[in-house]
């Protein structure tokens, strides 16, 4: 696909057919403010350009029948999540609806070309699966900052060998398609934006839990990444003054107290020390621990794993309870990896958000796990990419 | 004045002529983006209204000389500015020049009938000295969340009587007036956004050390109020766990450690227990100590007045330090009553900040005075009743 929109008004018609679905011109000339004849003129030329396509007529409405239109069937976008030890690779149609999606152990410190290889494959094989031929357009998620416009990782301390690398231009030469790059934490909150709990919702935040921790921040519908795009980068704030050591070179900050690498190391040591039978025969059976052992664990009754997951919960509270306090949402997300440990997390997070912030900024706050899992971040990309490829060139 | 602009370009135009002043058709016509009989329209629709004026040829550009326009010089706005314990109350002319400006002491918590008894007896003194015959809009902060929309309070924590008043339907049957009202934290980061530090800066914060602590947020140019209106309620953040009880009743918040109402505490405190001979003089010959005296203790060279300072901004700079992380901003502004305690508090803030905070973030990061002063809050009031009256109706 090369044809982009050529103005703001079929920008718009795109987006509402890529969040609606297919729609007669006379619904759509509804929402948009535009008159019967120039809206007619707009959706002509999408039809020209082969964006768009005539899809049959539309039930009556009284008069004269209007004619259906949907965006071209054809169109596919690609979509990779890239985390600190897997990655996700999912092809959507135009609704951004999953036609196809894979998941694969990775590891991000291999570098970017190897990932990269990883990612072709993954992409090739979901070619061969036949839910696309090519691809019109790729969204790519990485697990730190993103100088958004370059499309390039800068400082990403959990990503040897990133810094810099030109993840934009270099996939979209692999791909032959417009690329666009961003956090996988923003992707995660534009996936729950999209198709998700945070549907309709403009102001939010969305904490992602993984091996680190970060937050995606959408303000009024739309993703503030900050003045150097590392806005959301929460797991580097103190929790505990004097605290443990973190991998930043500072004491006490949120992920050096819970994560899902702090988490598996605790669960370890409450393993080794016997503070723990249940973690100690799991983790004789399986060499090692992390955050789903944890969950089972709780679930099994064991009372210091229960203890970790609250514990970490109320770390991770204390540090929302201030950004709502700051920044005052209309609903905070939770989502990534460690939301396996479920509604023990959860309400231990609540309890102390509720506690510490000011009644007016939580009266009406709803604080939710995330509903769409793993497809979050592809679903994110997916509306990444359409974003772009659906704004005028 | 009656007559709003009509479109979006008429708001565009008065807004461009509000900033930079009297200025050319020509000028304006490659600012904004109509063609030159479109612009001459909307220029003409403009200077019917009366809002805008002719004001002579402009400079030669090389053919024929343009006509100049400005804001008709007769319109005035009245700024109020409400504190815990003063008020300031100023006019300006439509380019948010303050012609005049009184500060009287004052006590918010006396209500809103006697507090805007004595606003309007201040607004009535400014026109007898000559800078406004009426009003043609005013703008209010009061020290406390808004509902914004409607020009509310809402649940302010220290504005007893305040909670519900119908403070911009009020006023503007007082003065015969549209009225804006917002926070006087919000207030203060748009007088440093229109004429202070943060011109031309589109993602900023901006810290108000007073009696309490608050935070206005900008994000792409406009305020961010939140779900609620109580975005940028940092005093009640938790510094120390376990630490201080808060009026609001938690422990530890910021506000309890540190704020113009905890420093004087403090203060009185050293003077008392015999830490800081300085202090207690200070007490002795005025009953009471405030942070000016802090200040000058510390000027001084008291040894206990420079601990309190540094402390206090080691506390707000711990806060802040989340903040950057969080939200990334371009710049952060300090300002506020006790802003006069400083280079002091501004070094122990950007120390605890700089340590804190990622490289990424802080990397380009200047964290500096407000350049306003106490004009920050009413250049923002004005700021706030012309964005409203300079917008289509």
């Amino acid at each position: 696909m090369t044809a982009r929109p050529a103005n703001a008004h079929q920008a718009r018609l795109l987006r509402l057919l890529r969040d609606g679905g297919p729609n007669s011109r006379a619904q759509l000339g509804d929402q948009v403010e535009l008159s019967r004849s120039k809206l007619a003129v707009e959706i002509d030329r999408l039809l020209e350009t082969g964006l768009v396509v005539a899809d049959g007529l539309a039930a009556s409405r009284g008069g004269r029948r209007s004619h259906n239109v949907r965006l071209a069937p054809g169109l596919r976008f690609l979509s990779v999540d890239i985390g600190a030890t897997s990655v996700d690779v999912a092809v959507t149609n135009p609704e951004l609806e999953i036609l196809g999606h894979l998941t694969e152990p990775m590891d991000v410190r291999e570098g970017p070309v190897a990932v990269f290889e990883q990612v072709l494959a993954l992409a090739d094989k979901l070619k061969d699966s036949g839910v696309a031929e090519g691809f019109d357009g790729a969204g790519i998620g990485v697990p730190g900052p993103v100088r958004f416009p370059d499309g390039i990782p800068v400082a990403p301390p959990i990503m040897p060998g990133w810094d810099g690398f030109p993840v934009r231009e270099a996939l979209s030469q692999d791909l032959g398609c417009p690329v666009m790059v961003d956090n996988d934490v923003n992707l995660m909150a534009m996936g729950e934006q999209h198709a998700g709990v945070a549907r309709s919702v403009r102001d939010f935040i969305c904490v992602k839990i993984g091996t680190g921790i970060g937050c995606g921040i959408v303000v009024g519908g739309a993703v503030h990444r900050g003045a150097t795009g590392s806005a959301g980068d929460i797991g580097h704030i103190q929790v505990v003054p004097g605290g443990r050591q973190c991998a930043c070179g500072n004491h006490g900050c949120l992920e050096a107290h819970f994560s899902g690498y702090a988490l598996a190391r605790d669960a370890e040591s409450a393993a080794v020390d016997g503070s723990s039978a249940e973690l100690a025969a799991r983790l004789a059976a399986a060499g090692r621990l992390d955050a789903a052992d944890v969950a089972a664990a709780a679930a099994a009754g064991d009372p210091t794993s229960l203890t970790l997951i609250r514990d970490g919960g109320a770390r991770t509270g204390q540090v929302i309870a201030g950004l709502v306090s700051f920044f005052n949402p209309a609903l905070v997300v939770i989502g990534g990896g460690v939301t396996g440990l479920g509604h023990t997390l959860l309400a231990s997070i609540r309890t102390q958000v509720y506690r510490q912030s000011l009644p007016l900024a939580t009266g009406n706050l709803p604080i939710v796990l995330g509903e769409l899992g793993p497809a979050a971040g592809v679903t994110g990309a997916a509306r990444l990419i359409s974003d772009h490829l659906f704004s005028p060139a």
